[in-house]
């Protein structure tokens, strides 16, 4: 996890997990590291706003010029001239596996063990059926308490639905391992946490889980397009998460399902549509589950979600995920120090894994004031979200985001702090998001 | 269901279900009814293919310019501009509700009690779990044997996941009303028949099913933006149905839910997620189901999809759905009229309902070579579409199709019958759709 001095000389000595081991930086230093930045020529393939440093990949990716065209070919082209005919001339039903390929490379799968489909939350609710039905003799769904609550929402529903049958439980994240026991079906992890950017080790912790006999969903929309992943090497049994996040698939883009090839046969998500039938065209009475991934789809698929997704992996083909995950380490780094070194007294906490732990692509920082603080950012065209109750966030997406923007993002930050220009009072206004 | 006299002269004196009074028809009596037709305008709201007859509507409805212009905005400036900020400034997160009260009028609903999300089949598993639970002392869930299979799938899914505590049982439809018994908790059925068109007397059955002590479940995928509905004052309970047909939301366009208002606060869908959550941006560990249709929302929506079916439903803002139903009657007879003058003696037999009921926007011939007649259609650009093993669908949607459509689209079929032109090798391969 440690960055290699191969790239960006000025950090090569200091590992970023050495907290105190800080420097001064100097915009010289700033400007060194974007010259020598491998990934740099990545932002010409975004649409970024001019003036905006935007910080919110994380939540949203920006839009690339090759999905606005991709989108307006369908709709000029394929839904305007050809119309129902582009199931078959531009095979619009193959697009779920024929996507899912493209994202099993970065997912570190077989190109037959990914698909897409639905939302992320209908997705989990598939997979951890499907993984539950594989253990009908063990009553518990495991999970951590504090992570983004959609996944233990959709499990919550899965136990009440089950009547008893199955018991839903969420621990803190030091006691997951611990509390893997003879009992348990399924454990439903995320990878990166949503608000610290914790990483867990997924082998190890499947280990763990099939040591004890249960299985494991990995929820990766934190993780997917920002860190290496090896889902088939980790032995993962489950995997599921968004594609509009470091995907860059566009607001609401479909989400992916990924299962091992030794589930294909047994798995049964339970909710099933007319697209997971094996001969859907035959339009028989009865449910027969496809081979494959394929009997993970439920009904039609959305279309023009699913073909800008697939523009939007465009930028992944030739991708090292290794170089992403350093770049995005060195940001992160960059970040931290220079909140130190620039924002020192204004009572910003910086807010890391405890334990120590590596960490995804996005920072976050605690202040009462959090949400009248990332506010007056975003009035600066300094854009991060906020997450209740006082956590701010700022993803640090390689792709598009230089070091100067880093610099450049702190001084805003310092600028309002120092000024105390949040606590007007048009900022202290709560809305539903950000 | 019979044409009033107020419009199209020539087929006044004729009601269509009365298929014995066939006349003979000249170019000039359907030249008249276009002369005369109130919603011939409506076709200038879409951008059809020069040359081309479209029949398809009911499986996809073409593009509008206003909605190419819609996905447009979204993509250059909510997306590309605003980004995350988006979900504020465009109030992204309102959709559902938003696009909800506009389909709320076509549905004969208040608009409090729809909203859109997900697919027809995910809809259906949420609407279909609710229903169940508010009978918990009822075992059985009973639909139409030959149904649209989707349907039947979803709802074997949620019996064999209840293992053994739901019955999932499929009638023909004659049996459907005879069969509701105290045992039943949920009846599920189509409005209008993906094949034949026949649509149920939704009072009628609604009252038998209450009359039993079961709860009601229409899928109206092949009615809404077709003919007129009236949801309330037929004390439908549930209802779900795809918006890529009749109502032009583009290819996998988000489908809908309607739940009768006195079932809102003890429906319990089964399937959560964040988005159906009472302070989603609490992030809370515990799922409390918002109120209304809220929680009947599952994850992040699929914003462009949202955003196109928004701008597709302008055209039903002012529209008269009896009036659309008026014209679809009329095409209907117009359509069966000529494949009698025209078709006489080449094997194509009408497809009606049996008993005669009244009928949807669609109609269909049956034929044992119907997959290469239709092939031969589609390439002389007369699209319709296939269902296996035997039937060959035509959309005859009243807001783009004229009269004179349908006399050319016959006039084509009448000459690949006469001259064999259907037997070529080419058009006996078989393909997955069409």
């Amino acid at each position: 996890m440690v960055p290699s001095s191969n790239f960006h000389a000025p950090m090569a000595s200091r590992p970023p997990s050495a907290r105190q081991a800080r420097r001064l930086w100097a915009i010289g230093d700033v400007q060194a590291l974007d010259a020598h930045d491998p990934l740099a020529a990545r932002r010409e393939a975004f649409q970024l706003p001019v003036g905006t440093i935007y910080l919110c990949g994380n939540s949203l990716g920006p839009m690339q010029p090759g999905v606005r065209a991709r989108v307006q070919h369908l709709i000029d082209i394929e839904w305007g001239v050809d119309l129902i005919r582009s199931w078959n001339l531009h095979d619009w039903f193959a697009l779920p596996e024929r996507i899912g390929a493209r994202l099993a490379r970065i997912l570190g799968a077989g190109a037959d063990e990914v698909t897409v489909a639905d939302s992320t939350s209908v997705n989990l609710f598939k997979v951890a059926c499907a993984a539950r039905s594989l253990r009908p003799d063990r009553r518990r769904i495991l999970t951590e308490r504090g992570n983004f609550p959609t996944d233990a929402y959709v499990l919550q529903g899965i136990a009440q639905m089950s009547r008893g049958g199955t018991e839903f439980v969420a621990v803190d994240r030091q006691r997951i391992s611990d509390a893997i026991d003879e009992d348990t079906a399924v454990v439903v992890l995320t990878h990166v946490h949503y608000k610290d950017a914790a990483m867990f080790d997924m082998a190890a912790i499947t280990a763990r889980a099939h040591a004890a006999g249960a299985l494991i969903v990995w929820d990766l929309s934190h993780s997917v397009g920002a860190v290496p992943l090896a889902l088939d090497a980790c032995k993962a049994d489950f995997a599921i998460g968004c594609t509009y996040k470091y995907l860059n698939g566009g607001p609401g883009s479909p989400a992916f399902i990924y299962a091992a090839r030794r589930h294909h046969d047994a798995m049964h998500p339970g909710l099933v549509g007319w697209w997971g039938d094996a001969r859907p065209f035959d339009f028989a009475d009865d449910f027969e589950p496809a081979a494959g991934m394929r009997r993970m789809l439920t009904g039609t698929g959305p279309v023009i979600g699913l073909l800008a997704l697939d523009a939007a992996l465009d930028l992944f083909d030739d991708l090292d995920m290794n170089e992403v995950q350093l770049k995005s380490q060195c940001l992160s780094s960059l970040f931290f120090d220079l909140i130190e070194q620039k924002c020192a007294g204004f009572g910003l906490e910086e807010v890391i894994p405890d334990p120590p732990a590596p960490r995804g692509s996005h920072v976050a920082l605690r202040h009462s004031e959090g949400y009248a603080i990332m506010q007056a950012l975003v009035r600066r065209n300094v854009i991060g979200d906020f997450r209740a109750p006082d956590i701010m966030r700022f993803g640090l997406t390689p792709l598009y985001t230089s070091y100067r923007d880093v610099w450049n993002a702190v001084d805003v930050l310092a600028e309002i702090m120092s000024t105390g220009a949040w606590q007007a009072h048009e900022y202290t206004l709560r809305s539903r998001v950000t």
